[in-house]
Order: structure tokens, then C-alpha cells, then sequence
């Protein structure tokens, strides 16, 4: 297919995906004459997940060469191209991680209670001692004592993802049911999250 | 007390302070000379709320204002002052409502079928509406399948939070713990939910 055509079935503007083959995050095409290059789906499913990744995730041109270098090593497992995906959209908490050995310690013990496969120098541990560091700066001591509910739900979720994402097919498409599943996952459990709230909170001060 | 150690006990320093005096967010103390004035625990307590909304949650001085108004008025409800946080929250997600009929009937459906108090014109709503249209768009067609999945973890979910701010005794420290629990427990809870999620994909792809 040609370039217009590819933007259409991508959903990505022509202008932008000149730029992405310019940094290489596209392959070029085959070239037909001096001016034009042909496309076919490979390019459709690699444009779908730039577009995931970058409109979705939020994720900069650098972390999306980082996964597709992830995705396209040979040598390299689903879950290690998992990996590189989490640890780019991990940056978006907006917390980081603070001084604090109590806090350290409490999300020490909740993943090895959990049997969490998380070692403290991933990004994922850091923003969890963060978010507890500013719990106990704000005076809110129990709130560590939540994080075991929160583990409770996560289990079948995690299950349920995964169901989700492996159901997909090809490699490109799992990566992308990935990053759109996080990003968009994680804002749609906070809304959801709150409607239930909002009702209970009527039934129970209304 | 005097400033210096209303800024102590609440951790905002005291340039911040005289500001919010300025901005009304916090009432004047009493005068005990031309220059210097005296605080009590009141003066604490709501330092600690509006502390909680500027820099846990983000939100603006006028958006802290309106949720003060809702507290400070006594003919208004915990549930109502509730409502004006969760709303002055909720323009943090990063989406926005589109155009999208099918994502409208689809938010609308599971918000009956759950039987949630949330009407289409609230923000809630409208950022369901546009996560399942940006879903949609990107080809996501079963997205909208997961929810029911959500609100099954999130009933419990919301009982447990309830239980947590109830616990917390005066209006102000309540409201506090809806800010902090809002805001941090969704960060914790999407935390939570990649540590889940990456034991489990080791699991199934390791």
C-alpha cells in the first residue's frame, strides 16, 4: 500500500509517520520509484504501536526506540519486552522516591509478603516508597496498612490482563494490548474506582 | 501558637502560610500585637487539608477555595463536600470525553447495570466516556468488556476507603483522608497493580 493509505488504516497523519521513519522507528518501505515506497501490514502493526505508545503512553521517541529495540532482539522474551514497556509508562507516577527508611522498609515487606518478582532499585519500588514516604510525611500512618488490600484485587486483575493482552496474537499486537492496557487501564480503574466510591459514600452519609 | 510553629506542626513553611492567609484559604489569627497574631488547632488542621489538596492532589487555589466553601457551609453535607474533592480531582485524568456515540451507550450501560450514581454530565462519566472512545479508536474493541471486571474489585475497594477516611473523626481530617486516599491510593493502586501484573507475566512468559 501506499504511504496514504497507511495513514489512513494506522490512523496516523502522513506528516507524522515521515517523522517516525526519519527516526528509524518505522522501517522504510520498499522503494517503487525515486519518490514512493510501498507499505504492507507489518507496517501497519508496527504504526499502531508507536501510536499506542506515544498518544497513549505518553512515552517520548526515545523510550519507544528503547522498546522496539526490546521487541525486535531476537534473543529477547515477551516478558523482558514487558519489562522495557513498564519501566518506560513507570516514570509517569507522579511521585518520586524519597528519603525515608520506615517507607523502605514497609514496601520491602509488602513484596517479599506478596512474593512480588520487584527488587528495590526498579522504578516500581522507588514510586511505591515514595507514595508511602509522603503518606507518613502527611501524617497518615495507616495507610501503609491498605497496601495488602490493594494486593487482594490486583491478583485476578493481573490474571485478567494477561488473559487480555495474550489473547491478541502477534507479538506487536500483545506489546500494544500492553501499553494501551496500562495506560489506559490505570485511568479507567481510578474512574471506576471512584463511581463506586461516590455511590457508597451516598448510601453511607447521603 | 505563632507561625513559626504553626509551620512546624504542619509542615508548610511560612512564606506558604502567609500566602494562603493572603489567598483566604486559611482564616487570619488572632491579633495579639500589630505585627503578630496567634493560631490554634484549627489553624492546623486545615493547613494539613489544604497541604494535601496543593500538593498531593494538585489542585489550584481557586479549586482549594471551592472545596473549603462546600466544608465551611453549614448547611452542606460530608457526601456534598465529598463530591466537590472527587470533582476538583477528577480533571487530572489525562483524557478527555470525545465525540462517540458507541462509547456513550457503552459508559452509560455498565453505569445502570452497576447501578452507580453518576449522571453523564459529571466529569467521572465524561472521562469514561473518552478512555473507551480513545480504546475504541485504537481498535480496542473488547476493552470495554473489562469493566464489569473493574467494578467487581472496586465495590470492596471502596467500602475499605470508606471505613478508612470514616475512621478519622473531625469533617476537616475526613475530607484530608479523601484527598490523600483518592490521590495516592490511585497511584498505589496502579503501583500495586504492575508489581501484580509482572510477577504474573513472569509466571505465564518467563
Amino acid at each position: 500500500m501506499r504511504i496514504a493509505e497507511l495513514s489512513r488504516r494506522s490512523g496516523v497523519p502522513v506528516p507524522t509517520i515521515k517523522y517516525y521513519l526519519r527516526e528509524g522507528l518505522l522501517p522504510a518501505g520498499e522503494l517503487t520509484s525515486r519518490n514512493q515506497a510501498r507499505y504492507g501490514e507489518d507496517h501497519v502493526r508496527r504504526l499502531r504501536l508507536v501510536r499506542a505508545m506515544v498518544e497513549v503512553g505518553g512515552l517520548s521517541i526515545a523510550a519507544v526506540r528503547e522498546v522496539l529495540g526490546a521487541l525486535d532482539d531476537p534473543e529477547g522474551s515477551m516478558h523482558k519486552a514487558l519489562g522495557t514497556v513498564e519501566a518506560a509508562v513507570t516514570p509517569e507516577f507522579p511521585v518520586q522516591s524519597r528519603e525515608d527508611e520506615v517507607a523502605r522498609e514497609q514496601a520491602a515487606e509488602f513484596v517479599a509478603r506478596q512474593g512480588y518478582d520487584c527488587p528495590p532499585e526498579s522504578p516500581t519500588f522507588q514510586a511505591l516508597v515514595g507514595v508511602l514516604a509522603i503518606a507518613r510525611e502527611m501524617g497518615h500512618v495507616r495507610f501503609a496498612d491498605q497496601l495488602d488490600n490493594y494486593a487482594r484485587v490486583c491478583g485476578p486483575l493481573a490474571e485478567q490482563d494477561m488473559d487480555y493482552v495474550l489473547g491478541a496474537g502477534a507479538r506487536e499486537e500483545v506489546l500494544e494490548g500492553v501499553v494501551v492496557g496500562t495506560v489506559l487501564g490505570d485511568t479507567t480503574l481510578a474512574i471506576v474506582r471512584r463511581m463506586a466510591r461516590h455511590t457508597t459514600s451516598l448510601d453511607r452519609m447521603g
